[in-house]
């Protein structure tokens, strides 16, 4: 089992179009609990589009509440990020100059942040307490958060509820997968979390770790920690886009004790339909969180995406993109961890505003239809391309059902089925087999 | 383009596992004709089980009927017939003696028998004529008149009509691609017969001729020719199984002018509730068919084809088996071709009359609904792990649709679906965890 992060991490410093997506943390053992205290959310916006945050009535969950006061605040220190962006093109350093966030998004006392989460986290509160200065430990934070803010801000739009599965992974760590399904807005709503950890040989790490380092480990052996939070939405009704987001970390220690680590991440949306100003909302929402830390990020991060979701046996991206990346490491894990937790933090304003606007929307049985086909093209990128799904599925004690949430509650394949020219099926066809500039 | 068969061939001679399908050889151009004569046929039966055959009402197609005459009948004259089992075992020669059918079942003339076609064949029926005595000519025939019979066998239950496709690939050949679909009785019905050639690097010849054979092409390059018939058919009514069938023929050309070629196929069944009786029909089917050739072909292709459509991730098999076999090239083409094509005449008498026992089948929703999840399983499997569709999907210009024929119509994936013990769910999957000898 140590091997099982192998193609998540051996992903990150090949090309774009190669890189893993996190579902590969999803894996192994199996139990339930469900510790959750659900928090009245207000909706969110974008500045950039018609779509406006409404205010929540109450005071929400302490901790991610004040970690959404500082999302868009950038202070003047300018900072050097060296991001190493394979299969676009590796920044320079020297460019890389960006402001970040100065407001500490991170206060609070960690078992009171813990409370809103929507189960206790995989490590223990105490061991999060005595390492709350550590990047891991706050990635770990960052990922509960994330996922108790959308999986509470989709229950209050659907009023339903997660199914929550907390399970461990008998070599160490585990996760927590929280699945809606059948729901009134959401056919099928999966958010994962995965935190892992174990001992990679060396070769191992030699085939994960990106640039063909070669690592050395103490009696050949490596210790290593994997965490991510990913999630997949398929609403019910065609007029509102899936979504797919996820953010990782990675962490090998070697013999002399000092730590290669890398980050991953990305948000993309998949519409049946397209809508222009969704997509400029949605872009343009993910574009400010890049910008705030180098304005490079946004372009390479948005073609990366795009070629990472390609469906090459049919020519076309599987939605309308947003931002891709992987093996980020530079310039310092401080750095490179808010610019993560910058994307992570807008999961909630990218897609809850589309959502909103779409609820009541009527369609057409072959507007239903059409989004079937499209879930069926949804499930070829999955089963075929994704390289997490893939290696998850290849490694034996995977939770299968973690890795294959993702798939459609419902889909539909049609020979030979193309939209007549003219069409708003013809639309998107286009759109997908020329991915657009959206801001 | 050249290489469009590597994975086809260079699956023939390794592990059963790890065996192409011919899906493979479903590729690139486009075209159509729908040349078709429509005969009534009559219905098929097994001798084993109380499944029975009502012979047709009038004379029925001649090339077809003619064939169908002979299927069953044995002569003395025995035979040797060395099989190159790879995966299971290989067979001894001395082993081999069985009985091959005296009867001729190729005679009539060959424009004649391509009227019962379903459009004319691949290659120029004077082509075939001046032909007539080559294995190769011989069976573009048996497949064509494998997809006719089969294809009205299906119109004549259903009601609907095949809609046919006929294909062309630039680089040689093309193929004839036979689909209904939301018909009365059948959700997605699927008959395709390729028929490509071209030339081959010797590289590429390499790697898909199984025991490392190195071949010597004229100026490096070798011509080949790959064909095959293969067919998915997923009725609506969960008490219908869905099934597979697919038999390949292909040859290489050294520079000398000597010839590589060998055989593949086999048939499979996917119910969706466990029948036995249905279960011991089609496996006897298949083993009388088999036992005319040689008594250990039924026990080792049995045990393949459970190997073959395991679907790992699931610790399941993809259905309740049939045969599979691959890389069959001994102890010459005539006797090898004679099994193929005893094999490819079971296809209507071992699947027909199990559609025909459950046409009026009652069935609740949540029957409906576990039809849908095994079909998201057939999915699974088939962009997973089935490596005819893998190298479909992966080489450029293929026909896609021709290879993703295979997938249903409707397909299902619900979050940790687990049927309550003793339901008949429970019962099926249990067969499918610990695959079962029907006979």
């Amino acid at each position: 089992m140590t091997s099982f992060v192998a193609c998540a991490l051996s992903g990150t410093l090949r090309s774009g179009a190669r890189m893993c997506s996190a579902s590969s943390l999803r894996l192994v053992g199996l139990g339930s609990s469900a510790t959750r205290n659900f928090t009245a959310r207000g909706r969110w916006s974008s500045r950039v589009t018609g779509l406006r945050h409404v205010p929540p009535g109450s005071a929400g969950g302490v901790a991610s509440g004040r970690v959404r006061k500082g999302v868009f605040v950038a202070t003047g220190a300018a900072v050097l990020l060296g991001a190493a962006v394979a299969g676009v093109s590796h920044f320079q350093r020297a460019e890389m100059a960006t402001r970040v966030s100065g407001v500490d998004m991170e206060q609070g006392d960690i078992a009171e942040r813990c409370k809103s989460f929507m189960s206790p986290p995989v490590t223990d509160i105490e061991v999060l307490q005595r390492k709350s200065g550590d990047v891991s430990a706050r990635m770990e934070m960052l990922i509960m958060e994330t996922q108790a803010e959308f999986c509470k801000a989709l229950e209050e739009v659907d009023g339903g509820t997660f199914r929550v599965d907390r399970w461990n992974r008998e070599e160490g760590g585990g996760g927590i997968s929280c699945v809606m399904q059948d729901g009134k807005v959401f056919e099928k709503a999966g958010v994962n979390v995965s935190v892992v950890s174990g001992y990679l040989t060396e070769e191992a790490a030699r085939q994960m770790r990106s640039r063909g380092k070669n690592l050395k480990g103490k009696d050949g052996k490596l210790p290593f920690i994997a965490m991510g939070v990913s999630s997949v939405i398929h609403p019910k009704n065609p007029h509102i886009p899936t979504v797919h987001f996820n953010y990782r970390y990675f962490e090998i220690e070697e013999e002399d004790g000092s730590k290669q680590w890398w980050f991953g991440g990305g948000t993309d949306l998949t519409p049946v339909y397209i809508n222009e100003e969704d997509a400029v909302h949605f872009h343009s929402v993910l574009r400010e969180a890049c910008d705030k830390h180098h304005p490079r990020f946004y372009p390479a991060f948005k073609k990366w995406c795009d070629q990472y979701f390609y469906v090459r046996h049919r020519g076309e991206t599987r939605g309308i993109g947003g931002i891709f990346f992987d093996d980020l490491d530079s310039p310092n894990q401080e750095e490179v961890f808010r610019f993560v937790r910058s994307c992570a933090k807008t999961v909630v304003p990218c897609y809850v505003p589309i959502v909103r606007k779409h609820l009541n929307d009527t369609f057409t049985q072959e507007e239903k239809d059409w989004q079937q086909i499209r879930r069926g093209r949804y499930v070829e990128f999955n089963l075929v391309y994704d390289r997490g799904v893939k290696f998850g599925l290849a490694t034996p004690g995977s939770r299968i059902e973690s890795i294959l949430m993702s798939l459609p509650l419902t889909a539909r394949w049609e020979y030979m089925h193309e939209p007549a020219p003219g069409t708003k099926e013809a639309e998107m066809l286009e759109v997908l087999r020329s991915p657009k500039e959206w801001i």
